[in-house]
């Protein structure tokens, strides 16, 4: 049985009424909340705090707490055997049920719902809408299938034989509030997913393994990486020595490479003046994402949400010349942008992040070239770090709505052409074209990667700005000594590091290279006899600048290999008295596993060359 | 003529009181603001805004505005001869007038001055004090100098034979408003200096001549290392290009000296609850310092004035044990103080910097070593950056005074020993006590350098905290898996980075050793022919990773050595004919003047020793 992505929907949809008439079944008496699709499968909100029949027997492995969404009321938290209502939601559909749809009156609705609080809540609204609306919304639609029916638009299957009873999934509960609401009763929610067939369940079922095992949250914990607390606050991450310096290795990386690229450095402060972000019209297009002010004798000074108006300032510091373009300026600058609680995830949504940012300011004629450089340097740092698979995102103006968007239409052409002829120029074959996709201020090349399991996540932007240097009345004297305004290129590669971090840790489950490594080497005596030796070795390493550990002898052998594996440590250098005499070690490497014995020249030339190399 | 420190007081003091009566005789209608002795001299305020008598001959090469005391009112903008007014003092001192004390009632008082509407404010309020305090002021002070009387506590010179006349001097003048509040009239002040001798005077006037030439203001301009604006706001500066490398030079220099040193790194956010900073006691005892708090969703967040309480964080992540122990966490972290508009002063009085930070976590018995390590690590760090004259301050409790500080008895006395023994184990000398001058969570060491015209800067300080661990209930578990609260000490050797920087580039005036010059080396081709090979040259550098310019041909050799020299740029590299068919480089070096024909090889080499040596 084969589905295309619409009636993949539709047998979403019609598994959340299954599941509905399955919960019916068993407890005749419970109130229906809402039972809507969503990416990869769907849910129902039931209200179970109604009699006693509300008690049923736990199934504890499959019950799971949504971070977000509060505990169960008391009396739901006693749990739903999910194995037990798959068996009969398969039976229901093994019924080969229709799907019929009706239209009934609103005094129907009414009468059909009528022992359904919650339905009978959103007729009402309906009815509301219908007044307010003043569009001929007659009737109400409803669907029927079995014994079932329920308030809906569709669309559904027609026939319950559509729907593969190996190919679906209920995964877990939740508490969630009726309408999203804390004013609203808590209902209970079941989710399901569901797919064209069992093997693409399988892979969905194994992925969502993985991802957990990758879940840069739980690695962060385990590897001691960072740490985030209400104490300071949500969305605030604190880097642990061993985060703080993977985060280190990766942004000198980046900032190393930018400046052997002809990028400038440059510094600026966390707060700006009020004035400032009036003029650069953040506070009239931005102000969501930014935080309160802070009043300095009388004046507001706002968090940075973006380096660029400082930036800016650098430029306008002289006046510049054709001489002095192209300019490109970078930053390792931490913003500050508004997210709600809710939002908040790990490192990957937070609320101060730190951008390897730059600004390239140039005339027209260098546009095209800028564009390309930052194009392979994007790929370059990515591929860097181990990603091998790009999706390029072009994102260009609704041409039916031009009035919606800064800068002239010369500039705009100018630009798209310039992004296009660039990617083409670079040899990207596959780019994926988003109309409407451009920001008000400039058309923007996004780029997406695929980590280790496939997943997709955006990273790099390369964006037009022809906002700002208006804004900014930023120009230079061109060579007939006149004024011109410069073109304006934001670019962020890494994005965020932070984000980065997150997917970085996600892509390689936390098994670092050893350039990036917070610890590179372990060394690990059998006994207290080589001890000596080792440290030897723990100073000559250190020497030759390698993070280094020595895993001293208190603990047994196979315990200090162990953690060195749970560490994820590059190289482990076991040490007995073999190596000892020999004035050797004996490697095992964490992906290569034992690679034996070797002496310390040829230690250090094969580490210096994985490093050297980026090796991963 | 020799005086002491108090004689020179009164001297000083003296002299406002001949430069009030020198003004009088000259403008007699002239208000009196008061007069009182300043660091290395004194002034008087004056209200001439009150006949026609007011429009006085310029002499405008001795008119200064400064920053922070807006402009002179219209009247008194056009200006005084302060070389004639110097002779007039001179002329009044040589007639060897007596200094008489008189006590009068406060109806006298107001007799006395009745023309002089300032001094009856101050009457008025003396009266006032009078009757609150209840003590018993019965009498005014006043001191007669010839035709001049004041109201004065002095103390002053019996006799102007006491005054040298060639050693002061009439310095400039400002406007000031009476009693600094701009709801006041803003009065015309007029500033002088005097020494025991006019060699002293002439010493004092060469620094500041030399001190003006090395003002990191104006050197920050004139070698585009940054900028301050208002659009931004005060306080904050933005780091250009040369700047932000020369910050990143430094603050890279320090991350890996402490690295090296077994610091670990970490990095923590901006902006941390109130919640944090109530329990750290900042808000009860550091409030002033600290910005307006922000709200996200309900809860108030504050720019961190210190990394202390996010470090400790980073300690308390899970249970330490006494192997832990010395755990020394270090992070470049920028922290955000409050500071009054009229204090901020270039880089070394700003809002926001950032502090080459770090916390030590130790056990009682390793404090003193801890101290000794960090002491002999702020001499190397101070050292490397080409200071030699250190002042080692040692602030300890005020012992009558005990019941004001954090910490039991037992740790004060063992930390304040421990401190004396590591300075005296440290082989230090000369150590100035400071009796009462601990803060109140623990004793410290603060370090001054001299600069390379003699002037004090306080930079590094090493400090205990008994607050903080008892705060935030850190403890260890001790060999006897006993719970023990662990020592902290705040370390910051370069301070702030940006006090450091300003401070260095008036110890440099602005010529960089070459590990830290923004520019290293600049290619000088001495016309159009020999282009080619100095590209050569500039890309072999750059592969060589150093920063190198490459001055094209544009303009005249001597202009672009010219250009070079105010840079300040270490190695100029001029290249000829010659240097092109020998395949060799001139070096003209910024201290070292003129060293000749090198070839490739030799230049790398002596350019790296140089980079190696840290020379200056």
């Amino acid at each position: 049985m084969q589905h295309n992505k619409k009636s993949l929907e539709a047998v979403r949809h019609s598994l959340s009424h299954i599941l509905a008439a399955a919960i019916l079944e068993k407890y005749p008496k419970i109130k229906l909340g809402i039972g809507p699709t969503i990416e990869d499968g769907f849910y129902y909100d039931f209200d179970f705090n109604v009699s006693n029949e509300k008690r049923i027997k736990s199934n504890k492995s499959r019950i799971e707490n949504l971070g977000n969404t509060q505990t169960y009321s008391k009396e739901t938290r006693e749990t739903i055997d999910l194995i037990e209502i798959e068996k009969q939601m398969r039976k229901l559909i093994k019924q080969n049920l229709q799907f019929k749809k009706e239209s009934i009156t609103f005094a129907e609705a009414k009468k059909t719902f009528s022992g359904q609080p919650y339905k009978l809540e959103l007729i009402k609204e309906l009815a509301k809408e219908k007044l307010k609306s003043q569009i001929k919304i007659q009737n109400l639609s409803i669907y029927k299938s079995g014994n079932f029916v329920d308030l809906c638009r569709g669309p559904h299957v027609k026939n319950t034989k559509e729907i593969n009873p190996d190919a679906f999934k209920l995964t877990k509960i939740a508490g969630a509030y009726w309408k999203g609401s804390e004013k609203n009763p808590m209902l209970t929610r079941i989710y399901g997913i569901a797919f064209k067939n069992k093997k693409e369940l399988d892979n969905y079922l194994k992925l969502q393994e993985e991802a957990e095992k990758r879940d840069h949250r739980k690695l962060g914990v385990e590897l001691e990486l960072f740490l985030i607390n209400d104490e300071v606050g949500q969305g605030l991450p604190i880097y642990l020595p061993k985060g703080a310096m993977l985060r280190h290795n990766i942004m000198m990386f980046a900032l190393n490479t930018y400046l052997e690229r002809e990028y400038q450095l440059v510094t600026t402060p966390h707060i700006g003046s009020e004035k400032l972000w009036t003029k650069s019209g953040h506070l009239q297009f931005y102000k969501e994402n930014m935080y309160s002010p802070l009043g300095i004798e009388g004046e507001n000074y706002i968090l940075k949400p973006m380096n660029c108006p400082f930036h800016i300032q650098v430029y306008k510091q002289k006046i510049r010349s054709y001489r002095d373009l192209p300019m490109r300026l970078t930053e390792m600058g931490t913003v500050y942008r508004y997210e709600r609680s809710g939002v908040l995830h790990g490192l990957t949504r937070v609320r101060g992040f730190t951008q390897d940012d730059g600004h390239i300011i140039c005339a027209s004629n260098q546009v095209k070239s800028e564009i390309k450089k930052a194009l392979e340097l994007t790929i370059y740092i990515l591929t860097t770090f181990g990603f091998k698979n790009f999706e390029i995102n072009l994102s260009v103006r609704n041409p039916k709505s031009k009035k919606n968007y800064a800068g002239s239409e010369k500039k705009w052409k100018m630009a798209e052409n310039a992004l296009k002829q660039a990617l083409k120029e670079s040899g990207i074959k596959k780019i994926i074209k988003d109309v409407g996709g451009a920001v008000f201020y400039g058309p923007k090349i996004d780029i997406k990667v695929k980590d280790a399991i496939g997943r997709e996540w955006q990273l790099s932007t390369i964006q037009f700005d022809f906002n700002l240097p208006d804004k900014f009345e930023m120009f230079y004297i061109d060579e007939k000594n006149k004024k011109q305004t410069p073109f304006m290129i934001h670019r962020a590669l890494l994005g965020s590091l932070d984000r980065f971090m997150g997917v970085y840790i996600e892509h390689t489950a936390g098994a670092f290279p050893l350039w990036l490594a917070p610890i590179q080497v372990a060394i690990i005596p059998i006994s207290q006899k080589q001890i000596d030796y080792a440290q030897k070795i723990f100073h000559f390493l250190k020497s030759e600048n390698l993070r280094v550990e020595l895993k001293d002898a208190n603990e047994t052998l196979g315990k200090r290999i162990r953690e060195g594996e749970i560490q994820k440590i590059p190289y482990l250098l076991i040490i007995g008295d073999k190596e000892a005499n020999n004035k050797t070690v004996n490697i095992r490497h964490y992906r290569r596993g034992v690679e034996g014995e070797i002496n310390i020249e040829g230690l250090i030339k094969k580490i210096k060359k994985d490093i050297t190399e980026k090796a991963i």
